[in-house]
């Protein structure tokens, strides 16, 4: 098993959130995306969809997306539970992680790809380009503003987004607000709900990751 | 149990293939989207996010998201299982299904949604208004013709898209593959893989759903 990894890009933080939190090792290879190796022959040949993170398997299968991933290794490896363990639970954690990456992981991406030097003509990931559309600047910001609106009332009265337990929905939200910060996204003064659970997931080993 | 329902909308019908396909039967009730009736008190008390489906549980919980509701029901009903048996599967399903919604489904809802005058300033769903942004439409064109590429390679050799198995990654981009007909994106003649697997799909009982 080996994993494409970047350490300075949020969505392979947030698998090695999941590998510290699971107290996992893998084999990694950093792909520098800034330094354009996604675009490399020898990559693109093990990875045709040039996104990072990527887990490659022993037997050649490729697993890309992030959510795919931990999946995989959450079926290997159960314990903790990271997904929830009730059919309750599992929904909750379900919809939760794609409200923290559908509402708030796209729209800060919107905002910086469309608006920094560095991403023009490649407003999306993937193998084709796309031009930059400024429009989208505003809007992926005022779309992550509200995301923390949500979130905030996501968390009041629970210790966690999905509720007692700990989960990916968590390491998914926090990695967004840690990414929000890139294009000037903040939580304001009055979420307090925020404020709390940011700090409870700061102290957690994992962030470091 | 209840379902939030609109039968004209394609994530609906993800839901209601899905039952189908598992033989399960939930009460529902309609909310016409195309007559704003999600904007409606009684229903907005009841789904603050103001998006179908969604699905009420027994005990007050609202599970919005199509793939939560999904997975709480197959935790409920694990028979046929449709997110893949083993841990490979299961990554492999999660793999598509998301790249069917992220790059195919979103895509072509782009495209809709910035072009026609039904969604004037409602160019995303949700509680909060989006204006229209016009390069959004030809974009969301491309991307979604670049997704059926994708699918077409990633079909190659296989019944299904996730492999030997049925799951609901084939009703996701079963959806999408109609839904891009709404903005006139269409697979093109040499693209049999696809033309071979949609007719298998369209055989399925569940495809009526």
């Amino acid at each position: 098993m080996k994993l494409f990894d970047f350490e300075l890009a949020p969505n392979p933080r947030r698998v090695r959130m999941y590998l510290a939190e699971k107290g996992l090792q893998i084999p990694s290879v950093q792909i520098n995306l800034r330094q354009g190796e996604q675009f490399h022959v020898a990559f693109k040949d093990e990875n045709p969809s040039m996104i990072v993170p990527a887990l490659a398997l022993d037997d050649g299968t490729l697993i890309t997306e992030t959510m795919a991933i931990c999946r995989y290794l959450e079926a290997l490896h159960p314990t903790p539970p990271l997904f929830g363990s009730t059919p309750k639970e599992q929904a909750i954690v379900e919809m939760w992680s794609r409200r923290a990456e559908l509402e708030g992981f796209m729209a800060v991406a919107e905002a910086l790809r469309n608006s920094v030097e560095r991403f023009k003509d490649r407003a999306l990931p993937g193998p084709r380009n796309y031009a930059q559309i400024p429009a989208l600047v505003e809007r992926g910001k005022a779309r992550a503003a509200g995301f923390l609106e949500d979130l905030e009332a996501g968390l009041a009265g629970k210790t966690w987004l999905a509720g007692e337990f700990f989960s990916v929905a968590d390491i998914t939200a926090y990695v967004v607000v840690e990414f929000a910060g890139w294009v000037e996204v903040q939580p304001a003064d009055h979420q307090q709900n925020i404020e709390r659970w940011r700090a409870a997931m700061a102290a957690r080993p994992s962030a470091s990751a």
